[in-house]
């Protein structure tokens, strides 16, 4: 009973909790939040498909939970209920996106959750998919099953916005993570940039690298920083996303480290070159795959790199850099969210500045970003804002 | 009895406060902040001088407060005495600087504070002079009073940093102010700067040219921006500072609003050129004044107008821009203080960039910035620290 006397505690010192609805919504959002935490464990992992997280209770107390691993295994309500097995009779179920109601690679949730012999279901998030939205919710109330949607529907939404862009539009969430100067400087005039930030932003950068499924580089990266592109985390563990560099004239040494390392990811070069050629067979003889894509201005187009990530199931592209990278995304209108980190340090120009050419003459005309927070983390500023 | 209540109430909830020293610490640190807020109400006035506030104390009440309220007027030690009358006699007396002891303008506090009748004396600062520091304090003790020395020193300090750098070097403190973009711009390639921060933040920018004396600018700021560098607080009222156009070879015209407008402050233009000159006379015929200084590197040096402005009295120049006038200053070490907003938009390359150029070719040689704190002005972001 100790969570039921917490939520309960956290209800009754809440201002408005003084009549039985808000007694119900303060217990339904405290187990909401901790489905949304088993949801989170599966950040990075589950592309094509969201991550969901789903709790059974039972008398006030959890007695199972659970969350989508991997495309192609189990729903998250489906691990719980076979968590719980007989138990889940007469329990309430907590998942932080409507159950699905088809028949995919799994049998449809809600046929699972009312033979089950759930008694209410509570979801966060809607299905984005507006034909499949409501179907479940519908079957399972027809089943008489209780159904309360939109419980830290705004939370949920927001673990999901990759998988929520991807439906709406084909195109996968873009993160573009810099790290620069209190001048807005990612490296000198000769390219010089280890290191801008301390260890504590490093080591976020590669939690931020196993939550996403793709690393997003420009050639000019490659060739200035020789990066490894994998995730270390600070205890180990963590799973490299796939890498991609944008080369669109095949003109850099397959010898470079992000070519010739190990790693249980992929590597692929973005080019506009032949991948039957001489230059990128040279990358394919060392397990490097090589997509040949559209040319927009004489380069690789960015959006069309993007579509085909998002069609081989990439949810969410990390872009660490260069400026001219940043640059294109920007004035394509490709980016969703900046994760920008400021060190306490000065370069001054001729250095690089980070965000490359918009084509914007006027103040006026200047992009604007939305929802800007920031956060220290050791001797650096993170800033964070929607594009 | 009420701030004494408060008082001995923080010392209570304080984790440390079990013993009757830090109780009396407690209330001594209560008193001295009151004393620091009466001393802020001078920032911007009492140059050369520092500012100083004093709050005497008497059965745990306020019986009279005062402020140093420009050079040349009673010292806040003797506002606070002369308000109280009579009743100083057995008072405590809180004061944020040692007081001194030497005939300057007006007589030496320290005696002023014997003849009172003061019982016990409370200071945060010492005097930044080493030759004077320590010698009022010995002459109060050994005339029977109580002292204690160093309550808030800290915080005292602070609130003098112009005054104790301009003491301890012949130079001001100075604080560069700009507005940016997230990427570190000051203006689009065209020069276009209208607007970068919101009103906010602007409002703050008012509130600092009131508490310093000098607002610095180059040459390109006035011909691309025609600023006014007034104060206009939004409530009205402030107090105009000196303003300083670096122009080493007279190109600007006279005509812009700078040098034309009517304001309590004047303006100084710094130039190599001789006042006796036909473009130098031109600015005289306006009432601005025409400072002719050395040069270096064929350029007004500026180590010498920061001299030549203490030298006049003046503590605390605040640098409203361009990238090129920062950069000058960094490079040569000149600047103390960085007041940088960050506004949420983004103008990209070739905007211009804000610190201009500090010949550092790699990362490990960047001017590293102390103390970094920062702070959310409407929609946009302060960043303080110190260099």
């Amino acid at each position: 009973m100790r969570l039921l006397t917490r939520a309960r505690l956290e209800a009754t010192r809440a201002p408005r909790a003084k009549r039985a609805a808000d007694f119900d919504r303060a217990v339904a959002e405290f187990f909401m939040r901790i489905a949304l935490e088993e949801a989170a464990k599966g950040l990075g992992r589950t592309s094509p498909n969201p991550v969901v997280g789903a709790v059974l209770v039972k008398g006030g107390r959890i007695i199972a939970r659970g969350y989508h691993k991997k495309a192609g295994t189990a729903h998250a309500e489906v691990v719980a209920l076979e968590a719980a097995g007989a138990r889940a009779k007469g329990a309430d179920l907590y998942t932080t996106l409507e159950p699905c109601d088809h028949y995919g690679r799994t049998p449809p949730c809600s046929m699972a959750i009312i033979e089950a012999g759930v008694r209410r279901v509570i979801c966060a998030s809607a299905d984005p998919n507006p034909q499949v939205s409501g179907k479940g919710v519908a079957r399972m109330r027809r089943a008489g099953l209780k159904v309360l949607t939109g419980v830290l529907a705004e939370e949920a939404d927001r673990l999901n916005r990759p998988f929520f862009k991807m439906m709406r539009t084909g195109l996968p969430w873009v993160t573009l993570k810099a790290a620069v100067t209190l001048d807005g400087k990612l490296a000198t005039a000769t390219g010089d940039s280890r290191w801008v930030t301390g260890a504590p932003a490093r080591a976020w950068v590669h939690r931020l690298r196993d939550s996403v499924d793709v690393i997003l580089v420009g050639s000019n990266t490659v060739r200035k920083d020789d990066p490894k592109l994998t995730t270390r985390l600070p205890g180990g563990g963590g799973k490299d996303p796939l890498r991609v560099v944008v080369d669109s004239h095949l003109r850099l040494s397959p010898g470079y480290t992000v070519f010739t390392q190990r790693s249980p990811a992929r590597t692929v070069v973005a080019t506009l070159e032949d991948p039957e050629g001489r230059k990128a067979r040279r990358f394919l003889a060392q397990g490097v795959d090589v997509w040949q894509l559209r040319q927009k201005s004489g380069q690789v187009d960015l959006k069309a790199l993007l579509r085909r990530l998002a069609r081989e199931g990439h949810n969410h592209v990390m872009v660490e850099g260069g400026a001219e990278m940043y640059g294109s995304l920007l004035r394509g209108h490709l980016a969703d969210a900046l994760a920008l980190f400021l060190a306490p340090k000065l370069i001054g120009s001729p250095g690089l500045s980070w965000a490359g050419d918009l084509g914007v003459k006027e103040m006026a005309q200047a992009l604007a970003v939305k929802d800007l927070t920031f956060e220290r983390h050791g001797d650096d500023l993170l800033l964070q804002a929607l594009l």
